[in-house]
């Protein structure tokens, strides 16, 4: 029996009649219910856990925009919309949803200015040191590959890491201001409330839920909809072994209780199509500081498999899901010193061929690779993968060092990309393409603008710009 | 609008009523219906075409089986299902269902006798030249990477492929024989008729599918299952687009005119699970004649990416979705002969660095390469990769040559492996792992027995296997 999916003549009582519905009380969850409510739309939102926030308070708090915010202008970086779309299409994966990255950059300005008009907070003022989350409060951070090969050549480069203003973890500040809002709104609000089952009719139309709270099962009717805003399903076991299977060596999922796909798997059951269930995102923040990036990364075949300047998250995608972990970070006397997140040392020698021999390489292997690579670092070039010269030297000052980026001792945190499959205004997709009427969603319980290659901030950052597309489409609905 | 999902209650009248519909007549739908009819189950068989055979009847016809068929010991090669389930499990992908492979490998000598005795003749001989299809009438073939690294350490080797008897390709043979079986037995066919609809009551329960005809719609009601059998999806430009936009790079797909990903839609309209949507098989016949293993196989940054001595569809995988294409195959004079399926060389020189600089690789990295490389195989090792010591001679006879690998000059062949969620008795699941009643399916509508790894002969193989075991499932349900 199929279990997710009923038929809403079998109601004897609807609890509760509402216009819109939105399930999870994350980033998207949030949006989704402030863009209801200023729509008009009566409102109801609920979130599993006793308070709002979910994963989305507990990361970094990074939202990637840009397309010449008012952040950006103030320190000091030019861009456009189109510059952050050329980016963004080539960096986000194979085959990214060119209608939502173009609308998602086009609208990218508007949304810091809402972000700002709901009282998030944004220090203006630049922070260089690392990538992703600074330990300082300031608002602007490099946060996805900008500046690394192939996209310095595709797109200009520009920092688009927006992050709240508040030392080191932004993430809770974001919701902490978000959910204000919500209570503050006129939508209201249910914890500790889960949604088991949606309602359909038998020609497809989604006309309500069935409410979980503490055991109590309550039928919510929706006349516009229900939004399914509850994130991904990095904490399903069985869903990562099917799809993701690699992202369970990650030493840390990027998680709140709730990312159990369970909003994926209601869509399913009312006949949505899913897209990029394969897809991760796994960050290996192994070249902070960015001194660290001048360093050589290798895979057990002495290879090196990726340009150590880029993001720590293609870092973390190239060496896991291609390395299956086994990868080491080569550096010299010159430019050691300890990492922020990991400083297990798995070798050091004289030569390149101790170096090896105590990793267990194929002898000659790291010989022959740090020979090419040393050859050209000499000219301030690197043809085999594009490394900027910045971050080029010859490693020459013995002794050597390798760290290890092995997934048992090296810091991988993975999240799931991939979810339902919605169209830009966030109405869910069947597979012909056509929308299931009445039943949207956001965030990572959906396929976003990220499908295989991932940039900090575009989670939160798709999140809320789908989570309010989907409320206004919602709302207008009917 | 859904519209692939429709309420029985809406019909007027039902033209026909059977026990089981199956959906597609390839070697899934045939199986299928000779089982169903078998079982004594008033059967209904639909195919797109005008005549069965589907992708099946174009394919080379290796079946793949083993565990000790009478075909194998006539050859004196000695199999077991626990060493065919070991390498099946290391090789199919990722996490493979454990349950439907363990079913596979005890079953496969029941299976091989099932076809003979519907008439598939296999010639009790083994031949060695080639993988995959032979050009004899050889009945047994090595048709997967049973005896490269690191399968040939995990499981004792044992060709599985098993080819009907027949000069070229098998697959049109095996097809006429059970296709004029299926004339026989007592099931009604109906060709140039697909699948639009499917009837599914509030419960979740098929009970029949709307069934086009020449532009005529007929309700069919079922009273025991739909079983869907169509195929893949590789001729479906949006779908390989979301799911696997790599394999649109290849030249060749493998596929009838009916791998457009109907039969899967279907299923995910009401309510069906997909798994491994992003699988795909890849081949790149480069080896064929194995001479041509002991050349050295390199990508874009003059780096070994394989063992060369792998089945071709591994050669595929990791060039293509590792290395977009972007591979050559290096020889010697020693021994260089012309490959079977292509004959492009890209470049020629007595050094690698002329090789090297003609090809446009980083400089210095085919050198460093294949010293290494050279420095191994002069000892009859290959710590890098792996290659068995049959296959190693160093590259030292110029000139040498590089045979073009890329996905402009080189056949790449690709057909999908992902779709929909089946137990091992071919039920379709929905997201929690429950069965859709009355819903079943087998073959390349499916995820199968391989989930990210392919041996030649597992669509066949798999198709067969659980396409007879869901119209045994259907016939026992209600």
């Amino acid at each position: 029996m199929t279990t997710l999916n009923r038929d809403p003549r079998s109601v004897e009582k609807w609890h509760q009649e509402v216009d819109i519905l939105v399930v999870g009380l994350g980033v998207a969850g949030a949006a989704a219910t402030l863009e209801a409510t200023a729509q008009g739309a009566d409102t109801l939102v609920i979130e599993r856990a006793g308070g709002g926030g979910g994963t989305s308070a507990m990361s970094g708090g990074v939202i990637y925009m840009g397309g010449g915010t008012p952040l950006q202008i103030a320190c000091g970086f030019e861009d456009s919309p189109d510059e952050m779309f050329k980016f963004l299409m080539a960096s986000c994966g194979e085959h990214p949803d060119t209608a939502k990255v173009r609308l998602y950059c086009d609208g990218s300005v508007e949304q810091y200015d809402w972000l700002v008009g709901h009282g998030v907070p944004f220090k203006q003022t630049y922070y260089h040191g690392t990538s992703g989350e600074p330990p300082t409060d300031d608002g602007l951070v490099w946060s996805g590959p900008e500046r690394a090969h192939p996209f310095c050549d595709i797109a200009t480069p520009a920092p688009r890491g927006h992050v709240p203003q508040i030392e080191h973890q932004g993430g809770p500040l974001l919701m902490k201001v978000l959910c204000a809002k919500v209570e503050d709104c006129p939508a209201e609000t249910l914890m500790n409330a889960t949604c088991s089952a949606l309602y359909q009719e038998p020609d497809g139309q989604i006309v309500g839920a069935v409410v979980e709270v503490f055991g109590e099962a309550r039928n919510i009717r929706t006349r516009k909809g229900v939004v399914i805003a509850t994130g991904g399903f990095v904490l399903n076991d069985e869903m990562l072994d099917h799809h993701a299977p690699l992202a369970k060596l990650c030493n840390m999922r990027v998680a709140a209780e709730g990312d159990n796909g369970s909003g994926i798997n209601l869509g399913v059951s009312a006949g949505a199509a899913t897209l990029n269930m394969s897809a991760v995102s796994i960050s290996l923040p192994i070249t902070q500081p960015w001194g660290l990036k001048r360093g050589v990364m290798v895979n057990a075949q002495g290879q090196r498999f990726v340009t150590e300047d880029t993001y720590y998250g293609r870092l973390g995608e190239q060496a896991l899901l291609h390395n299956r972990g086994r990868a080491w970070l080569i550096v010299d006397d010159e430019i050691f010193e300890k990492p922020t997140y990991m400083e297990n040392v798995a070798a050091t020698g004289d030569t390149f061929a101790e170096l090896e021999a105590e990793l267990e390489l194929p002898a000659g292997s790291l010989e022959a690779t740090m020979s090419v690579y040393n050859r050209h670092a000499e000219k301030g070039e690197d043809p085999v993968f594009h490394k900027n010269r910045e971050y080029l030297k010859p490693l020459d000052s013995p002794p050597y060092g390798a760290f290890d980026c092995t997934t048992d001792h090296a810091l991988y945190a993975a999240f799931t990309l991939g979810g339902l499959r919605t169209d830009p205004d966030g109405r869910v997709l069947d597979p012909t393409g056509a929308p299931i009427p009445g039943l949207y969603a956001a965030g990572r319980a959906t396929s976003g603008v990220a499908v295989g290659g991932y940039s900090s901030g575009l989670s939160l950052g798709d999140g809320v710009f789908f989570g309010r597309r989907a409320a206004r489409a919602a709302s207008r609905s009917l």
